[in-house]
């Protein structure tokens, strides 16, 4: 089996097990897909890619070759970011809870955008702003209210969530003053996540004509953020709506609210993370023992929850194949189980799989997202190396932790 | 307020937060309460720390100072240990899933007892053996089938866990079998894991009746080894048996099976890792902004998630307070979130608590096991740090991770 014409018992040779592969063709086109797409003669359009999906530095440099902005949600994506001179213009600032040391960090860099999450961190804001004399351009993150149909956990917009604030609330209404009273805080939009894994574009819709209602409240032509969280394919019971059309669809939206409401915007931004890097990601494993139990049977692999913590956190399902078997009879249910001393450290259950063997590889698909970027040292494991592989070639992205790496911290 | 007459602001402006902090005192008294208690005049005792619940160097040595032995899961820990010289004769080694690789490093180390998972370990381990030409001391891990009444990912003996085999299936006979006919693997006994955080002394009776009845058919004197997962107090909701209580039940249950069956055994022993290390741990927080949603008060930390999965994991709970605030009124009940940009990093929902603001210390109780051991750089967050208190003294055992170490694996 073969990923971008490199072979898998190649990648495994020569960087070991568990892997992190990813298709950079195939980040590349999801990029491009976005940027072909996402378009209006009524509004300018801008795509950040959602850092907190899978943040290394070699996907910086790939969103800046293609002219994809960021969104950043803590100073050690900025850091990264800043590690590949980044344009920090380019780059939208996130979270509930930003630091002090973060926003300074920010704002001094240059930042182009800090999405403001409440009014105390607006206050904050504007007091760093004031002491380094600069100017910041802010949006702010509103809870529209919109509730998508997707896991509990992963539904950021229910009124009570912790993030943003509600439109016309009194703490709304004090940070538009301080927006106004202020030389150093620019207001200039809003920004809205409604949740993750969304299949639903009624829901974006929603928040979008929303966030337009709100605008029309503003004499400015204003920056509207509607976040991410467009559902990708996990397994054949995930529909994902290709990006085409979720461009297409959000943008024909866009242009008839704003006609209806006879206003005007600076600018419709999305901020994609998981529907770009997902299902470009790969996690390649090498089997070793196998197990009967009186119901199941299982196969072990040399990674588990250490390397992907969404089984046990989200009950998230994936798919997968033995490398070399795909097209064998899948004649055997099986449960592919971690090697972390926990019981639930469970990959994927009750799968249909060929018989597999002590030193087959096994192959998860659409792990590119929060697989990496969740990964841990549970069990003292070691966080597996990224490599990114395109056409015929494959080249390292981070490199396997050692040993020594593991405890280089404690004394 | 102080732990260990160490005050907390101090451990705050030396260390910074998010701070992983143990009472070494309470690590220790707990060490020698299993220690004492756990002995009986029939039978040798052993108690071996569960090094999965918390494993750095410094554990590793105060275990050594204490003489007890060790558990370990992982070539991680295993390496932990030897970089503390800890004599690899008191250590037993686990998992579902051994490499050849992590085999090999502990039968070339003189570990003391493997305890073998199933029958494809017993295999490969038995011809590693015969390659270095080195004899192994092995247990096996038994699933006797009992299940503790807790949280179904923490209960590991149901018939079809991962973990272990069935006592007389076809597997377990081939297992004794490789041990009688091989000059390099030793049958000592039986393992058995039955769970976590259990509060039924019943069920951990019922476990050892059952490694009984197995030992009864065996002429030589085995080690039984009845693993950990003693319950602990998270919240008052929890009512653990004290560990002399604990002690005094399974050595006399012991005691009384063996009478009754009319036969001896080598050794019992067990495997607290949770009992001894999660309430001598806290996590102190800096609490940064505050929040009023139509329902819920939010205060936002400067961790979460990333330096306590369980909350979002397992559900589970945990009890905190504001430094200085612990007899101010509980006027206020709030969520406590983290800072990750994900909804479910809430870290401990609807407490009540006084009224906060920013700047004041958050501390967490119960959080030395499985917080800094299962901890994530997810959001790009920095590991914090581990700091030991003890008679007014401050150790540090594991420094905060710094952010060039954060992406000095990236290429």
């Amino acid at each position: 089996m073969k990923i971008q014409n490199v072979d898998l018992m190649y990648l495994k040779k020569k960087y070991g097990t568990p892997l992190y592969i990813y298709d950079e063709k195939h980040i590349k086109d999801n990029m491009d897909g976005f940027l072909k797409y996402f378009h209006s003669s009524k509004f300018k359009t801008e795509i950040l890619y959602a850092s907190k999906a899978f943040s290394v530095k070699e996907i910086y440099r790939i969103a800046k070759e293609k002219g994809m902005n960021l969104d950043c949600v803590s100073l050690g994506e900025l850091y990264t970011a800043k590690s590949v001179d980044f344009d920090f213009s380019k780059i939208y600032f996130h979270g509930n809870n930003k630091s002090y040391e973060e926003i300074e960090y920010a704002v001094k860099n240059g930042i182009g955008i800090i999405v403001v999450d409440n009014l105390m961190e607006l206050e904050l804001l504007d007091s760093i702003c004031a002491k380094l004399n600069k100017t910041q351009e802010i949006i702010i993150r509103v809870n529209v209210g919109v509730s998508a149909h997707t896991h509990k956990f992963i539904v950021t917009a229910h009124v009570d969530s912790k993030f943003g604030v509600l439109y016309g609330s009194d703490d709304y209404k004090k940070m538009i003053e301080i927006c106004n009273n202020s030389k150093f805080v620019k207001f200039k939009g809003f920004h809205s996540h409604i949740g993750s894994q969304i299949f639903d574009l009624e829901a974006f819709r929603a928040a979008l004509v929303k966030l337009i209602t709100y605008a029309k409240d503003y004499k400015e032509k204003l920056i509207l953020n509607i976040g991410g969280g467009f559902g990708v394919h996990y397994t054949n019971e995930d529909s994902p709506i290709p990006f085409n059309k979720v461009s297409e669809i959000l943008i024909k939206t866009c242009e008839e609210e704003l006609a209806k409401e006879n206003i005007e915007i600076e600018k419709l931004a999305i901020e994609p993370g998981r529907s770009i890097v997902a299902e470009a990601g790969y996690t390649l494993y090498t089997i070793g023992f196998t197990k009967k139990t009186p119901n199941k049977e299982y196969y072990f692999i040399d990674g588990g929850m250490t390397d992907n913590i969404r089984p046990a956190l989200y009950q998230a399902k994936y798919d997968c194949d033995i490398v070399g078997k795909e097209n064998e009879p899948r004649n055997h249910k099986v449960t592919i189980a971690g090697k972390c001393c926990e019981s639930g450290d469970l990959i994927i259950e009750d799968y249909n799989l060929p018989e597999a063997k002590t030193g087959d590889l096994l192959i998860t698909y659409t792990t590119g997202a929060y697989g990496y970027s969740m990964s841990s040292n549970y069990n003292k494991a070691l966080t597996p190396a990224v490599v990114f592989v395109e056409d015929g070639k494959d080249k390292l992205v981070s490199r396997r932790q050692t040993l020594d790496e593991l405890i280089e911290r404690e004394i």
